[in-house]
């Protein structure tokens, strides 16, 4: 039986929250100096652990395992977003390099092995979902050239050069090499907390759907245009968020959720009435047909906006993905093995964040296990996960590895 | 009688929309390399209409006639907002330039003259009516230390030495010197086009109370975090904007107006429910009672939403002015002199906006005037004046001038 290492697990992800250290979080931005440092750490590693390290041009990091049988993929990312949590993607890779070295300790049967991915910008400095995306032939050149850091402004080129990953190839997912990927991942919500579960097997990754909503109103001095004649592009912005918050409730699902992340006013000056604003606003469901209800009633309200005046309205969509589902023999042996380690205590259910798991759902089958978050945090650098979470997550996912593996054989 | 030259009075303002011509109007921020050749060739233009130019420390432009008699100061500022228009504060220094030229052309009793002052930054790209503030004793050189560009973040100390002006002495008003502060001004309102009129007369310039109102919830990952559980920071900003729409108009006076002019999200990511969140608020009337009933709903509004929760709510007042009332005898000559050029056409009326006057009024009788502005548009490079009504309001002013000299002979 596969038996994890607790102490050299913890120690490893300990060990990789030392890059870019920020409060008890990390602040590690994709092909930062901190991030290539973590980078070429984990390539140390994954040699130490006896796998074939790689960091190839786009930064993803790879460890293989050379020579015939069953191979299973596993892997999250180590980049973070700004001044955010320890665990949040970095749990996923050091669960992929436990799993590859309890396997290999134990000895699968076949040669069978773990060969571990750490993704590049999963977390979208640059992109979105740029490593996994380039692994599986989905990212052109074309779009390294026209992309750059959205907190920076570095052209990626520049920020690959920077990295000392210019002109290095790109590694290609090799086709049927692998039968499953598997990623683990905290959950980033409370509904294992909540429950008082410790393990969540998910069943689909939700899509998100993103638009703008631009108001054109008149701009003017805040102090000598008389209310009654105003055209405020703000308060037209702000009202529309209120009626947001009235329909959407009554024509969303049980889970679905939805975000105003950004607000602009043109020209944001206190003594002008703003004669532009514009909001980001998003939401997300696995679920196809409420997806289609909620774009429905966002245009139904910009439109009815918009004619009732005084200000335009406008609602654009932005980018739309679609439902990710996971493969269901990757469900059941994570279900297996969590009943295995933790009976009574898991549950299967959606993942409401994007990880890697759905660009690799397209080409083989995907599945992925959540652990806990305390209070439901991340992208904070307060983020946490209890130490026996983590633990058992660990085992959790190292035996649905091997059963995979055997499974395959 | 005063006759002022209206081909004169459009040629210099024309010519002063040549420093910084931006499209129709102009961009010409407080010491900017096109804001100070402005200057210059003002001081070029008072000497040539005899009067004794001066460009002081801060970049005020005087222009003064040595002797004795009666003196009226007049004036208002030259640079404009970014990207604004080309008669805000021009309009009314080449108005009092005109009153100078056609006054000492017409000959004034006992040696009366019209001065001019075009006072710096009234616009406040770094501070508060710093010239008009500087030439009456009310700007420290610790507030000079101190101060900024708001748009370009420039030290001020700096920006004054690129212009020319350090180590310049700054000029002082000389207590009794003068028997009225005189300034013209667009309305940058819609009222006199609305109803018809050509010479609005300034009773009172309102007070602006500027408050900061700040929303604490709780930052997390937009797709994770269930609805019911978030503590979203930007939702409660919108909420608390829609109530003011509601609230306010039950509390305001018949010409009180408030705005919005600035919000921020924090993080402000699309992915990232905003853990805080933040709004510039003003409100502004003439009647104090009313400032203070708005005030008192602020305060409320924000104290109620504080308890009702998820999220914190603070509201802090970061200025507040008093109304400055003009005049009555200034007033009354305004009224003279408009009756005299365009009578049935004008009306009293406060203004809405901050105005260097408001300074004076402290320091003696100030007065202003204001003509009809296109649309009621400012603070934008589209604002503009029909020609006939810049000529006429010059005329009135100049005849509105010569009146209080005359009577303080």
């Amino acid at each position: 039986m596969v038996k994890i290492d607790s102490a050299r697990l913890m120690g490893d992800l300990k060990r990789l929250a030392d890059f870019g250290r920020y409060k008890t979080g990390v602040h590690r931005p994709t092909y930062s100096a901190d991030d290539m440092a973590s980078r070429h750490w984990l390539a140390g590693r994954l040699a130490e652990a006896g796998l074939v390290p790689e960091i190839d041009g786009i930064g993803n990091v790879l460890g293989r395992v050379p020579g015939s049988g069953p191979r299973v993929l596993a892997g999250s990312h180590t980049e973070t977003q700004n001044h955010a949590g320890w665990l949040d993607g970095s749990l996923g890779v050091i669960y992929a390099l436990e799993a590859a070295r309890a396997i290999r300790e134990a000895g699968a049967p076949g040669g069978g092995a773990v060969e571990v991915g750490s993704w590049a910008d999963e977390e979208g400095h640059f992109g979105h979902f740029i490593g996994s995306r380039s692994f599986c032939g989905e990212f052109s050149e074309e779009e390294i050239d026209r992309s750059s850091d959205r907190t920076l402004g570095t052209p990626m080129r520049d920020a690959l050069k920077t990295a000392g990953l210019a002109g290095k190839p790109r590694a290609r997912l090799e086709p049927g090499r692998y039968s499953a990927y598997l990623e683990a991942h905290i959950e980033q919500g409370d509904w294992l907390e909540a429950n008082h579960l410790q393990i969540g097997i998910v069943t689909s990754i939700v899509a998100i759907c993103q638009y703008r909503v631009t108001f054109e109103g008149t701009q003017n001095h805040a102090g000598t245009t008389r209310m009654a004649i105003r055209r405020d592009a703000g308060v037209a912005l702000t009202r529309f968020c209120c009626a947001i918050e009235r329909r959407f409730p009554e024509v969303a699902g049980p889970r679905s959720v939805w975000t105003t992340g950004r607000i602009t006013l043109d020209p944001g000056a206190p003594s002008v009435i703003p004669g532009g604003a514009e909001m980001l606003f998003q939401f997300r469901d696995d679920n196809p047909e409420v997806l289609a209800r909620l774009e429905r009633t966002l245009f139904e309200m910009a439109a009815e906006a918009d004619k009732a005046g005084p200000c335009r309205v406008k609602a654009e969509a932005l980018r739309k993905s679609t439902p990710a589902v996971m493969d269901p023999k990757v469900q059941s042996a994570f279900d297996a093995a969590a009943e295995r380690h933790a009976p009574g205590k898991h549950t299967r259910m959606p993942s409401g964040a994007g990880h890697d798991a759905q660009y690799f759902a397209k080409y083989m089958p995907a599945g992925m296990l959540f652990v806990p978050s305390i209070g439901g945090i991340s992208h904070h650098w307060s983020e946490d996960t209890k130490e026996e979470d983590i633990i058992l997550g660990a085992q959790v996912f190292a035996t649905a590895a091997a059963d995979l593996l055997r499974r395959s054989e």
